[in-house]
């Protein structure tokens, strides 16, 4: 499946800190790391643990350019 | 300044493309692309132009994963 | 692959209005009517056409309740 | 009062799943499913509560597309 | 009707820009200026203009914080 | 620097409330109260605490208007 969302990279799952209603996945994808706030809910369902190879992926609306 | 996102890249401007409204800006970062959809005027006022070094910011929360 | 977007639908294209950066894309679901605002740049990189079936995902954090 | 989210579905509440600063809300929809983040002071102020009557409101810019 | 979004604030229309697909709209909150990127199609279906009273609504998930 | 985000507001943290994935956070602005849901480590890596003056940051894509 193709996604439209234009930021899409694969890396691997390096921690998850778990809480009641969301979630904190920490993803590496090369020498860069990316963070996910998704709900506790999408761990669970996706059996989501440290070392799977996972997509990071954002749509192209939720980039924010600083100079 | 600090930033409360948890997805922060330091990276080179490699294309614009302008709309009446929106812009798309591709950065790189590394090896990676990444594409920020922002509005025209952000365009304007920030000057930005190819080849200008930006940061490219996303909140964790807009981050999805698949696996 | 399994996307942690908690919202995620099946549907058909009914209607694409592009621009110069952005595009809208409508999609029915069952009997319910999506409309995504995605960049110029998926469209064409999907090939993305009026009664294309495609997935509709959208993210936890971006829905908001009316009471 | 019009929203300018342009998906706008009306709903039923059938879970809230409480944490300490966010919280989950399952609402169903015809037969569809939506799961809400919102925070845990949105359904405090809201006094949401299962078999609520809801509107599920997603700006079209959150919303993905998979082909 | 009572919304989620942690942060509604009232104001009034000074600007609307339209491109094909998504259109900017400026609104007065006191003596705050909130700029809002919104598709074209909201503008004509809400048949927003200048000098309305509107409402601006940001899910807080929505907003970064710097220091 | 500059940031693209349409909305920028200055203001002052007045209240903190931790969850273990998420927090929510209280800014002041004039008369106005925001409220950002970042995650427990922006939170911790910026040391954020009542009284910090802050720069409240949102990009008009996520802007929604009721009228």
């Amino acid at each position: 499946m193709k996604l439209s969302a234009r930021n899409q990279f694969q890396g691997t799952v390096t921690k998850i800190t778990e809480g009641q209603a969301m979630a904190e996945v920490t993803v590496k994808v090369g020498t860069l790391e990316f963070v996910a706030a998704i709900t506790e809910g999408s761990v669970k369902s996706m059996g989501l643990k440290v070392n799977d190879s996972v997509l990071v992926a954002v749509k192209a609306t939720e980039v924010m350019i600083g100079k």
